[in-house]
């Protein structure tokens, strides 16, 4: 059994290969809900839904979010309306967002919800967010706390952060069988996601981070950092203004505590004796995943890196 | 100026002609929202809608509701997904439901939402929900309570009702400036409406049937019923459960405590003596709104009809 620790893009291009190399029904996506946001009343789960229409051979490859093909009916009629269009929603993907909160009205809770469209989309491995609960991830910018949606789209993240809040993590539990599958797994995968903003959300739920700490030696990170940069999203400013190192190395040691082994890129070979001096393993190869070839690659190196 | 009651379709042709008739400025339509949901998280407003896109010229003249030449990809990948698609909505049309449903959660009224939207439509007249509080209209069929749309869309209004409830109506307030509009207006027009489903909750909010009763003279009602039957929807067979006569007798002996004119279709013509005997006035008249000047034609026979 295996068990990833996801985000959106990095978390399912990887997950993608995986699922190539491992048989789908052994793996678990525990899969952040920190940025999941209520907008036109409707529960959008950002990172579960890249993850599941990635899976599902349905993503944009060019945004990284939402459905191949889209078309935007309803934001070009909202546009006239004077209405919110600064998160764009497609017309198709609309419809997840729609079936997701009529559940949740009906009293289904979000894992339900989640097994029920990963299903839908025939998926064969489980997908589950990190909690029923609500965690909502919090950015302060400029003195002032905003939704992590304001900041990632609505300001395009260009602007420096100051602080970092989960709210309501510290009341939420894991959702349903997460400990169980972290406690039972072979392999814990740390996907290539924002160590801060997506990684750290599942890691603030209560029970989550004490139990992959206590199977470090089960746990593989691959670096969302390759030379000094993020492949995408603003992971290498949000370490460098939070104060952490913007390299393989900053990375290593926010993950010590947990992570048994970092996967890093060639790009960061010279930093490998670095790393291993922060007291984890290390193992250098092409972590770039820009052809489902190479992401298959990178998910064998994953799945046989269990210390 | 002009005060109108009204439900979805009726009201909406006249209205139209009404608006061609008067000055739009001086016209406020006070609609009945018994019939809103909640679906898929949104706040949807049928009548409010239907009024608003066919004075905006948008409508869908065959169906009644939405919006002409609308598409359909939200509710077809809905479709796919297993969700809830009895109640269609059209691509444009969500953009209407994102809208109200986000800024009623940012703190806006009902009221607020509806005269945007009206604005934003291009509309002059006041388009004003019968109130701002949840009134939701319930229907018992077979022993059971359900909610209206339930009734009028899931069930195609195809089953015998037992009653009627408008839930949330007692403890209800007219919403801003309607008792102002109603008390000032020198007519009061009642469209060709259910009056049990659409007229009725505008009336069971407490202090509009007060009102509009004291103003009898200047209220002028065009009968829903020609012919004994209804031109759309379930308003005869609704009478006919509920114990009513179904026809322009019927609606008289309804309406007979607050309306002082009642126009009837020239196809109910000999029925005007039993109509005057209810004690109201009674016009005869072409009220069959199959085109903008049939409807125009009406709305000034409406228009000139005050007592």
């Amino acid at each position: 059994m295996l068990v990833a620790l996801c985000g959106g893009v990095g978390a399912a291009r990887l997950l993608a290969g995986v699922d190539d190399v491992v048989e789908p029904a052994a793996i678990t996506a525990v899969v952040n809900t920190g940025d999941d946001l209520t907008l036109h009343g409707l529960h959008i789960s950002p990172d579960i839904d890249t993850i599941i229409y990635t899976l599902a051979g349905m993503a944009n490859p060019q945004t990284g979010w939402g459905i191949e093909g889209e078309t935007w009916k309803t934001m070009e009629e909202l546009k006239t309306l004077g209405g919110t269009t600064w998160f764009q929603l497609g017309d198709r993907d609309l419809a997840t967002h729609l079936y997701r909160t009529q559940r949740l009205a009906e009293g289904a809770t979000l894992s339900q919800v989640t097994a029920e469209l990963a299903s839908k989309r025939g998926l064969e491995m489980t997908v589950v967010p990190m909690s029923d609960d609500q965690v909502r991830t919090r950015v302060r910018v400029s003195g002032q706390e905003v939704p992590f949606q304001d900041y990632f789209v609505r300001l395009r993240h260009d602007v420096a952060v100051e602080a970092i809040r989960f709210d309501g993590a510290e009341t939420s539990r894991p959702a349903p069988g997460v400990l169980e599958a972290l406690a039972g797994a072979e392999l814990i995968v740390c996907c290539p996601s924002n160590p801060l903003v997506s990684i750290g959300p599942i890691l603030a739920v209560p029970g989550i981070k004490e139990l992959v700490a206590s199977r470090r030696d089960a746990v593989v990170a691959v670096s969302p950092i390759v030379a000094g940069a993020a492949l995408k999203g603003p992971a290498a400013r949000l370490l460098g203004d939070l104060g952490h190192e913007i390299s393989v190395v900053g990375v290593a040691r926010l993950y010590a505590d947990w992570v048994g082994t970092l996967i890093i890129d060639e790009a960061d070979a010279s930093l490998r004796g670095a790393v291993e001096q922060v007291g984890m393993r290390c193992l250098v190869t092409d972590t770039v995943m820009s052809s489902p070839e190479r992401a298959r690659r990178l998910a064998e190196v994953v799945c046989g890196a269990r210390r």
